[in-house]
């Protein structure tokens, strides 16, 4: 048996125990976005330096302004490639909880009506589960063979899910120690159950929240309606005003710099066979909402979006009160593609929102920090590579594929540290992460790691 | 000294005994939207009874699918009218609690910088701290003379801030018993601190609540936005579109058989010097934003109005929340003037917000019961008397002006009983009823049991 064929056996055979690992994560509720989880994320932080060190990659917890970063190294100065690992061991907030049909920080297996074996709980696939097929890959590198074929660096934040304020300076204060040759990014998704990709495009972000004022107080709708100004018309408008009827946003200068697709990846992605009604018909709609003249696949990797997470003012308690709010809210994300400036984004939705606003109201932004969007060369060498890998063990060629979500982290090592990264990952489109239910896949478990194995393996050939 | 002189003068002496009976009953929190509070609106009733009862009126709770109501009798077959007295001892929420200076259940005197004595407590000015004022005087006529000049009968109820579900079937149930010659509605206001009012128009009310839903969960706004529907823009862009840019409401038919204003009542209130700036400066606003084409006093008035009294959906916590809710929720209360039909603009609201909502999402409608506006007949002759006795206590002349809020009271005792209502009340604009800090002047209290007094010795009177 070739090496890897050895290692292949080992992570085959020691599945339980690779799992028993994962379930003692997930249970951990390191939520990042709520202090009242501080403790429970730096928990996260100590299990996950204990295990590196445990298995040969030596780590420690290192602090931050907030929640503290995971740092290992296994270096030997091999001839291969250097990588950095990357991956985040928060997760998002659980509510709303009655939707749950388990406690989220009980992982446990459950098999679906169609055989399909899944790991539920909140983690599960953002971003536990994934980071954990990396670590078990080198951890049965490590004990088959004694060591890596390649020199391994780690980083595993904790302040993902919440905009990752810590991340900048940490990187700026290690950027001697962290600069690699090639980071690999865990945090994507596999185009079909199976279909493995890479991910080529991801959007950037910007977020915005805002608090509309109006009145100093809350007002009787009856003795002041139809006259004083209603903060929730107020921001209803400027929610209603952002998108045309055609489905574009109406910010002046929003589109300025977006770019058609390359014929070559329309004509690859056309062969993706991609069903809209499927995507939505599994989340219960039909119709795609975005630019009606555009493709579902365009919607949703290619062109920049405006979305309210979320939006409040007045009474929302059982029966009716008759009141005028003083205050409303919303909070804004726009998704940028290729050739958006966040800050020429977030300056043009002020300005709109200023303009929205009545002389005698205010209004007050709550800022939040943006990321540019990233789209990488997909004739990169180790692009070559990573398909090779992945083709071995799914036996399909591998989909370059764009992502919806922003993985901010990857402009900043190529910002900030001059470093490449390999989006790997193996989440489904049906994981629910960020929703309740979140689960994954035990194939993606299980052949992820057998990926990532593969994938070193590829790499310490380059040598 | 005269029956009514001596009566004045009792008052005047027990005072400080009245203000103890009120703050005893403001202390009961007698919020009737919320079922939390069930147990302190019978508690309420009860002490009204009771109170009643000992000082002469005999007052019964009577048992109702809600909350209680309050009847209570004193009929000795006088000439002059009977009359039935109507008030409410139920009160508003509380929230937000923190914007109170103190607690909304604890009533105390506040000294203003002014020297304005007020009375700070929820239900201080809506409505507890009016009922009592006829209360208070009824209590002095019968400590004074023994017997009151005329017939009264009393009825208090307990959901007038919760849409009075139980008051249809309890005035069929009681039609004969309560059919007066005369309702006395104190739920209403004066115009300015110095000039008495009588309202003798009323907007009716339509209240709707609407649930949107799109997906059948939570989605990623990155894995998701720009593809499917965002509930929260669903819900704005029906909020948005119910104006035009000039004010005006948008539903079809909204503005059928709405009339404009008599030359003589718009003389009238031309010459009350109604300042639009004062109105709003005392709320921190500046410009009235009705109907642009209409003076101040016809937006709060004799227009009707569209307002959302309460919107919600996604996340509303701290930080952000990547996150396309499965629903948004919007409270929406319609203010209507005499022609218009309540069922007829639910209709068209509710064909409006289907005609807003994307063919694969929904929307649920939480039906809210209606009331038509009011109009009184300002040469009605008991309108007459009630001038006199406000002007004889007041030393100004009386206002006859329109009311912005609803009073559906007053159209059920004309509709069911053939009874007509005298509405007269001594609240102000900045009572700051339904908000937090409600207050009522020591001085519309005093002076409003003097008025009452007068008042009932007026229309006996007319024996």
């Amino acid at each position: 048996m070739s090496s890897i064929d050895k290692v292949l056996a080992r992570i085959d055979a020691n599945l339980d125990n690779s799992l028993d690992r994962l379930f003692d994560l997930l249970k951990i509720k390191s939520i990042s976005t709520d202090p009242a989880f501080s403790a429970d994320c730096r928990a996260a932080a100590e299990w996950l330096a204990k295990d590196l060190t445990g298995m040969g990659i030596e780590a420690t917890v290192r602090e931050t302004e907030g929640h503290p970063m995971v740092v290992g190294h296994r270096k030997s100065g091999k001839a291969g490639p250097h990588v950095l690992f990357y991956g985040h061991y928060d997760v998002q907030p659980v509510d709303p909880l009655n939707l749950w049909d388990t406690d989220p920080f009980e992982p446990s297996i459950v098999t679906r009506e169609d055989g399909t074996k899944v790991i539920v709980a909140r983690g599960s696939a953002d971003d536990k589960g994934q980071l954990m097929t990396f670590v078990e890959a080198a951890r049965a590198y490590l004990a088959e063979t004694g060591d890596l074929p390649i020199d391994v660096s780690i980083l595993f934040e904790g302040e993902e899910e919440s905009g990752s304020p810590s991340l900048d300076p940490f990187l700026k204060a290690t950027k001697d120690e962290l600069t690699c040759d090639l980071a690999l990014v865990c945090d994507t998704g596999m185009w079909d159950p199976e279909t493995p990709a890479i991910s080529i495009m991801l959007r950037g972000m910007v977020g915005d929240e805002i608090i509309v004022r109006a009145a100093n107080r809350d007002l009787h709708s009856g003795h002041y309606g139809g006259s004083a100004q209603n903060p929730n018309h107020i921001v209803a408008s400027i929610i209603a005003g952002l998108h045309d009827e055609n489905g574009r946003i109406t910010l002046p200068g929003f589109y300025d710099g977006v770019k058609d697709i390359p014929e070559s990846l329309a004509k690859m992605w056309d062969g993706l066979g991609f069903s809209s009604e499927e995507f939505l018909g599994e989340i219960g709609l039909k119709y795609p909402r975005g630019e009606n003249d555009r493709q579902p696949l365009e919607h949703i990797w290619t062109r920049p979006t405006a979305e309210v997470n979320g939006m409040w003012g007045g009474y929302q308690g059982a029966g009716s009160k008759t009141v005028i709010p003083a205050e409303a809210h919303a909070k804004f994300t726009f998704r940028l593609v290729e050739g958006q400036d966040p800050d020429k984004i977030q300056d043009a939705f002020r300005a709109y929102v200023r303009s929205k606003v009545p002389a005698d109201c205010t209004v007050e932004f709550l800022a939040k920090d943006g990321s540019p969007a990233l789209a990488l060369d997909p004739n990169m060498p180790v692009i070559e590579k990573g398909k090779k890998a992945l083709k071995d063990e799914w036996g399909k060629d591998t989909a370059l594929i764009g992502m919806g979500g922003s993985i901010p982290i990857v402009g900043d090592f190529k910002r900030m540290l001059g470093m490449d990264s390999l989006m790997i990952g193996f989440g489904l489109e049906d994981d629910q992460i960020h929703s309740p239910n979140e689960k994954y896949n035990l194939t993606s478990f299980h052949k992820g790691i057998r990926s990532w194995a593969r994938l070193i393996g590829e790499l310490a050939e380059t040598a």
